[in-house]
């Protein structure tokens, strides 16, 4: 029967004889069940939403900083996608999940799979993906390459979050340097422990802990990740000149474009759907109906949190956090999308938006710490926030299996309190290894080319002196 | 048979033993039909090119408003959405469609169904959706949620109209109220008699009337719903100071980034794709081929006609027109879409072209009504002529049994002048209740909170007092 | 079976009796299969992917520019698009695929294929299409109009290029012919050779060099035409005033808005997944995994070669030029991206990255040619290495059948010289054909209208004189 289906679909696109393209009836001779076909085709579509989200967090983290160093800023968000491609390609999806194969073969076998492993109380331990180094042992197949763009724009999201945390001040070549760093070890390692059958996602097997920590689509895996490199990044940088003056007043340094920052939270609105409901790597998944709605209802929770609380706090309504808001609505959904209803959707967005506010005020009043795009706050707080949701509110409707534990995934509401245990002790690592790991990096770096630009670079604008341009020549 | 393909499916996803996802396989077990998945896909992918058309209007809108309101226009177009998504979600989309159910359960039995009705004239007309409030009696449907979200961006599009219509000039506040108003109940309501069941839909089964009031994708349920409530808004709000002066001379307040404009444009050309193609509800309706390309055609008549005209008796391309000109063959094309052939697409979209050259002529210049980037025109005019459009030019090729009524829509020049009487009767009633629902809904605001800013912060700019921001701060 | 099949779909989409759209469920029973209908979708969507390009190229081309002539440059690349959509609806289409059928029909038959040839040496050779005008013949054919839908944008792509070589010294009403000549006749030509059936497409089946001359999805139908018309035209504008000064010396005239031209890269690369993915015209076909990846890779590889080139260079890391690298990239991998693997997608990303930088100079320092964005140097000059790149590197293990020729397309690196010296007729070819037929089109137009404004317009800036509008006027 399937092979009478394949024969009707690949006579129906023959054309006429002499056809520039009469070739496609047979090289599609060997066309996958369109189910297959369909999931591919919605992996795809997926990734390249994600892909434009580049532009989004290019606009917000330009929009946010001052005219001086938007070539350099937009640069960062530019060429850490090129960068990140290359260095995933060549090494950090091998290390990521090289241990794992999510798809089947359809056109041809792809090469083995190979997980580093270490023997602790009696059970193996993921650590490190082995294989598809360059992708070579792929070959032409078509899953694994689609699964490859898919993560590659997952990892170009965590890794372009520090540029927000770092802006102004970063040295480009450090920053180049850090791009290499981030896709080709830094993202893949934990990537791994949760999505390539490492360790972390070994706790509901190994040790009977709920599913082990389990991620939808990325708040601890992309955004924390993301948002914790940018803290280390932040602290070892130190403050722009003039954020925090001698006096204890902290000045404001606006960004030169709040129009472009606000363009920037739409694209990354759009994107987003890509990010949540392509993860089910199956349209033929119908929870992507649950999943969308979701994520839109959180991010205009995150949204209208905060942008009410502050109006209602200084009488203004502050369009600017209410940006953050919405993003922090969408990083903290992100894990949890697929496991909660809409109203549960709608209170962690709400959550998400105040403690955008909290953290933002937080980390610059009593921590002194300089993010001028508010990225860890975003990335970090939500992302804790989100990975933690989960372990709390997962309604045991979803996940059957999930991880290789049997039944569906609960949070600690839904009798499961294993699983928020999980979750904890996910966010934990991310946080000491994640920061740890990035703290060594940026302090290596720092001993050797140098982390931060000159005071006179930094005072005349990173534009002129660091890349040489212009960004606005003629206005 | 159906049975064997899905285990199929399922199998092929399967990945290794210990994966990451490995449950996946699982999960999707209970897998709809593929045909189901890919309208699945279908209607969730074209509502996120609907939801991206947000940035278009924000980038049009505020291309053709001054800089010192600019952070003010596209503040209202980005929080235009979340208001829209909680208020419709509360409450709207209950009230909308409340009494359908579009597609069919897949995962679990939806919530029942209920509709308020009135009989009259020996016939039940439908006058309310009456469930599905915060889509509590929906569960995880995914079919239900996707349908929401596409319901909820076509109803933030015509929530973000008035905002163009009223731009310059609308104090904040007064502004989130109405967004719930819109969202909540003006939307809603009329959204239900053409698309929900209502009566305007029910002309053809209880009167004869064609097949009902029939749009396809929103010429007026959509956008003359805005534009007509924009229309009320920008009569009681005035026209911006220096708009019309003493001696009878009209003034050209120009917009402050033309390229920002002509980018918004664009931007809603690509959305409109996911408005009109996405309207069928399945990829599975071949009709997308043809809904797509006459939504192309009809633009690009729009575009020409208006660019066209204006440079013959102006002597210079007016490219702000043309903008308004392709978005107005945009409007226009939205009804009749899937019911015409390209070149009486490309008639509709020329005569659109020039319609809105026309209305904004005259409700400038005869009704000294100011409207900062023409949306009255574009989206309440064209919008009018979509929705009369069909009525005329229907081919009979299409919308077989559309809202219970045997046989393919006709216009009358199809041989069906019925149907044409249902198009003027859901477009009279449009611009009677919305229009009147909306002039007693600010009328009751301006007696309350106010609709209009003070004088001094429309001289200054909505940006420095209302918003406490400034666009562009460095430049 | 498959009419058992279609049966349960629709049944599965029928909603409630009194249901707005209940007639959908009759109106689809008539659905094609559903692998057909997920091409159609497929199709559609890139399409739209490809459409949204315009905005990217809109904003790379005024980002490079100058902000007194921003309207100017942006209108044309606005206005281009519904030029182009109704010039190819026209004729332009009829001359490219009049001769073909891409795809069956699956609602009503199309009409006739009708291609004009002259007998050479005992062949039969395809010199223009002469069907389909104004989609006549075509009917609702869902298929015929998504092709057609697909083939425009790629057109559009084409004709916008020269807008950027020419930019800000190029007549608007001489620019407005130039859009229907280019898509009315010089396009459809070239395009007709090697995807409608044509001559050059024949190479293979009469001749015997390879499969004929082979582009996947446009390096030398789509780029290379864009570029070489561009050429042509920039070579009979000359150069700005102030570009080439008498002493020798070369002036800057750097573009206003640098962030302006980095979005529009960004939105180039997401959407160059549809134009290069889309181009199997079937979702169904796996192998747009790998046309996604090779995209991906090769434009990574582009945009850090240039960057990293001329950064060791001149020791600053110049993010205009990454731009061009990245777009010379996605150019390059244009023909050869179904026929290789991502190794071989990087080696020719780097090196179309290195030939724009190489381009760009000798352009401009040899041949003193004013080419203010770079656009021949991206389109004409890696548009030609795409078409070779095919020819020295496809592989074998795609494109079986291709135009007629039995095996797959084999490069002389994998033992098919002939398929390189197709692939070198086809460059030639639009060498001389292309850029002689725009060479006498801009000499016509010289002696009639003529193509360059006035000096005082150049200086003032076309935005105030030509246009009549100014790009920000409250900055």
């Amino acid at each position: 029967m399937t092979a009478r289906k394949i024969r009707l679909g690949a006579a129906a696109i023959v054309g006429v004889a002499l056809l520039a393209r009469a070739a496609h009836a047979q090289a599609t001779a060997a066309n996958p069940p369109v189910d297959l076909s369909l999931n591919l085709a919605w992996v795809l579509v997926g990734g390249f939403l994600v892909m434009f989200m580049q532009l989004g967090f290019a606009m917000v983290e330009t929009g946010f900083t001052r005219s001086k160093n938007a070539v350099n800023t937009m640069a960062m968000n530019l060429i850490i996608y090129p960068i990140g491609v290359i260095g995933f390609w060549l090494v950090g999806y091998a290390f990521m999940m090289g241990g794992v194969h999510m798809w089947p073969s359809i056109m041809n076998a792809p090469g083995a799979h190979r997980e580093l492993k270490i023997a602790i109380g009696g059970h193996e331990w993921g650590i490190l993906g082995w294989s598809k180094f360059a992708l070579l042992n792929v070959g032409h197949d078509p899953m694994s390459l689609a699964m490859f763009l898919f993560a590659v724009v997952f990892m170009d999201t965590a890794a372009t979050i520090p540029t927000g945390a770092m802006a102004e001040r970063w040295k480009f070549s450090a920053f180049v340097v850090y791009g290499f760093f981030m896709s080709m070890f830094l993202y893949p390692l934990y990537g791994n422990w949760v999505w390539g059958g490492g360790w972390l996602s070994q706790l509901g097997v190994n040790l009977g802990l709920g599913h082990g920590h389990v991620d939808f689509a990325g708040s601890s895996v992309v955004h924390m990740t993301g948002g914790v490199a940018g803290l280390a990044g932040a602290i070892i940088l130190g403050p722009r000149i003039g954020k925090f003056r001698r006096d204890g007043a902290i000045g404001a340094l606006p960004g030169h474009n709040l129009p472009m920052a606000i363009s920037g939270t739409l694209i990354l609105a759009f994107g987003w759907f890509g990010f949540n409901a392509g993860s089910t790597l199956a349209a033929t998944d119908p929870r992507i109906g649950l999943i969308a709605a979701n994520t839109m209802i959180a991010s205009s929770g995150g949204a209208l949190a905060a942008l009410f609380y502050l109006w209602h706090r200084y009488n203004k309504p502050d369009i600017a956090i209410a940006c953050n808001g919405l993003l922090g609505g969408l990083v903290a959904i992100t894990a949890p999308c697929a496991f909660v209803t809409p109203v549960t959707a709608l209170f962690i967005g709400v959550l998400a938006g105040l403690l955008v506010v909290a953290t933002v005020i937080e980390l610059e009043q009593r921590f002194r710490i300089d993010d001028p795009v508010g990225a860890i706050a975003v990335h970090g707080a939500c992302g804790v926030w989100g990975a933690l949701a989960l372990g709390i509110f997962a309604d045991g409707s979803y996940g059957e299996g999930w991880n290789g534990v049997a039944g569906p995934v609960r949070g600690v509401l839904y009798g499961d309190p294993g699983q928020l245990v999980a979750q904890i002790i996910g966010v934990a690592v991310n946080a000491i290894v994640v920061f740890g790991l990035a703290w060594i990096f940026f302090s290596i770096v720092e001993r050797t080319i140098g982390n931060r630009v000159l005071v006179e670079v930094e005072f005349t604008g990173l534009d002129a002196l660091e890349m040489g341009s212009d960004a606005y020549p003629h206005v």
